[in-house]
């Protein structure tokens, strides 16, 4: 028994580090990018050492993985979770939008992952960007998807192609990012929303 | 007159490598980042001694800030120039539209550095980030100030806000090049050009 449980907080200790190494890891990564980080930075950041950090993640490919997988955890946790909880149709379509808004908002300093490793990694072949790309492409499913159902509901024209509409809805999103963090232009919000507002109107019309 | 002469080439071979310098800065900076260019890395590509460098940048930060230079000047002549002596209003909007596109399309490995450079120092505080910034803003200028005409011209409507429609119109070039860089997304141009008909078909009729 007395082994048992000095096994079980053995591992507790383990998982509590391992969740330690990748939640700066992500942190950082904002910042200095994701191929940016390295194991070095890590253990000095974390006060551990190398070969502790080791004892968890192999290599900084590892450590990239697992950061990336962490925060798709959050994303969908954040934005796609709360809005599949809403009726289908278009009060759906409005909160993955709206939720997206707010997540590219709230992040701090370094800004939001996926549209930094989305040019970080858009000409840097590999396993690293072959996930970047299945989580963008995920998430665009996840849009089109959204707007697909938004015509089965009849809240959006049958003629509708919802990938067109996935690609416009990101394309707003991207361009409220860009507004917001690099322009800090005050009017980033109302500037996307008037873009999405026009591309529902369009869906429902055109 | 010999002197004369001697001074001449020497000043024209002088012009050949800081020229030499910036080109290749601009190339490594699209791959490596703005801030991850380093003298070093410059000095071993181009074969030239640090010393032989610093004779003509004396810092990391007057070589990015040339790069940048080189970047926005190569901007002009290709994108905005030719758009410029398209005839005002609508034409004038769309050109500037197609030369951008056709910019992002032609940008080899590595991508656009003003893509780049966007997310890279939309948090990192500095002459460079001043320097991005401005290079942004005279951008959207552009894109406004040839919408603003185009209502001018009547070929939108009176009530636009040429702001709204800048925004949009850079939201669709960079939505472009996502779909198109990262993506490797085929339909990408027939997205952006089926979003940036709906964004001109409200601007002539909303």
């Amino acid at each position: 028994m007395a082994t048992d449980r000095s096994q079980y907080w053995a591992v507790s200790r383990g998982e509590e580090t391992r969740k330690r190494i990748v939640e700066r890891g992500l942190t950082l990564a904002t910042s200095v990018g994701l191929e940016g980080l390295t194991l070095g930075m890590l253990a000095e950041e974390l006060k551990l050492s190398k070969s502790g950090l080791f004892a968890h993640f192999d290599s900084k490919e590892a450590i990239q993985q697992a950061v990336l997988q962490e925060a798709t955890e959050q994303f969908v946790r954040t934005v796609i979770a709360p809005a599949l909880s809403r009726p289908r149709g278009e009060p759906r379509v409005r909160a993955l939008f709206e939720h997206h808004l707010a997540w590219l908002s709230r992040q701090q300093r370094g800004g939001c992952i996926f549209m930094a490793t989305a040019i970080e990694y858009d000409d840097r072949p590999g396993p690293i960007r072959n996930q970047v790309l299945q989580t963008q492409r995920d998430w665009l499913e996840v849009l089109s998807r959204a707007a697909h159902i938004a015509v089965q509901e009849k809240h959006f024209v049958p003629g509708l192609e919802p990938e067109q509409f996935a690609h416009e809805q990101q394309s707003i999103s991207l361009g409220f990012n860009y507004a917001h963090r690099l322009l800090r232009d005050p009017r980033a919000k109302v500037h996307a929303e008037t873009a999405f507002h026009a591309l529902i109107t369009r869906a429902k019309s055109s």
